[in-house]
């Protein structure tokens, strides 16, 4: 493995056990190089950052791609919320990532803004086909992306079926259903602003 | 504040922060008090546990009884879940704690066991009059609690309004409806070991 490739895996290690605000030198160091040959090949954490996801943002633009084709928006919506859910219960580096809020725009919020913008797009499409309840707004799928991972099972495998069974429960209250009490008004869910180590 | 208090103070903070691990020779640094007196309010962990959170554990036990007391047990069991979901949003060391499993029984344990059976009860009750789906089991009330904790939010007014939404959603989530899908299989999560400082 080159330089480049165990920076990269130490970044994913170090971000999924202690979030984006783990410093560079801690990232140089997991990966056995120096300083210098860590800023050489990523001269900011933001950089790093959006390098070390690129397998799944590209991920994260295929799901929402084909939900967005799906002729059924409901069964696109439902598709794209379990593959979220699974992709992110697979690695919590990516979902620490993916609810920051990074001070400089970077590849990888426009990569999130994609995503984001095309959920957006389907969750209108399912609530004026009536199947997704009128009252869901967008921060609820941040509410969900974060619940997502606050789950901890035992192994890799029971993390992806609690992960699993947890989307299929949140795609049940997202369903439009008759005499349904109204939701408690949105949280605004800020993303959270990593350390100031970014 | 005497020296007790300034401890568990000190233990209930880290403990929101860091989870269990945390080693007590830290606590001890962060209430400004030496190991001996430390050891000598609180002689090994789980006590301090147990101590640290003595009044969310009664909180806990009158949210079950009222449940159980309510005539309705479909709106007692919801009802438990929003004030649950609530109590372990203003305090996530006592989420960290409730999750954990203790390798010698404690009073924290057997306080916790309460709860877990209260629910389970009223669970049953729910179910037998139909308003609970069927196929509710209670590993999905430790997942629902693990991904409470998951959420956060820019402020502890906001962490309170999203774990009220998120509540809400659950709660429409485990609500019997007609053709339900079914949901996949259980995800058997096991209580978190906390690491060896325990």
């Amino acid at each position: 493995m080159d330089n480049r490739e165990r920076i990269l895996e130490a970044a994913r290690e170090l971000f999924a056990a202690e979030g984006l605000t783990v410093p560079m030198r801690e990232v140089a160091r997991r990966a056995e190089v120096g300083p210098a040959t860590l800023y050489r090949h990523f001269p900011t954490k933001e950089i790093l950052v959006t390098e070390a996801f690129t397998d799944q943002m590209r991920t994260c633009h295929v799901v929402v791609d084909e939900g967005l084709a799906d002729p059924d928006p409901w069964r696109g919506l439902c598709s794209v919320l379990e593959k979220l859910c699974e992709l992110h219960s697979r690695d919590r580096g990516f979902t620490a990532a993916f609810v920051s809020a990074f001070p400089k725009a970077v590849d990888f919020t426009a990569g999130r803004d994609y995503t984001l913008r095309a959920i957006a797009e389907l969750a209108g499409r399912a609530k004026d086909t009536g199947e997704l309840r009128a009252d869901f707004v967008f921060d609820d799928l941040i509410l969900v992306l974060m619940a997502n991972n606050g789950i901890q099972a035992a192994s890799p495998a029971a993390q992806v079926a609690a992960s699993r069974r947890f989307a299929a429960l949140v795609i049940q209250s997202f369903r439009a259903a008759p005499e349904q009490p109204p939701l408690p008004p949105v949280a605004r869910l800020a993303l959270v602003v990593p350390g100031k180590t970014l």
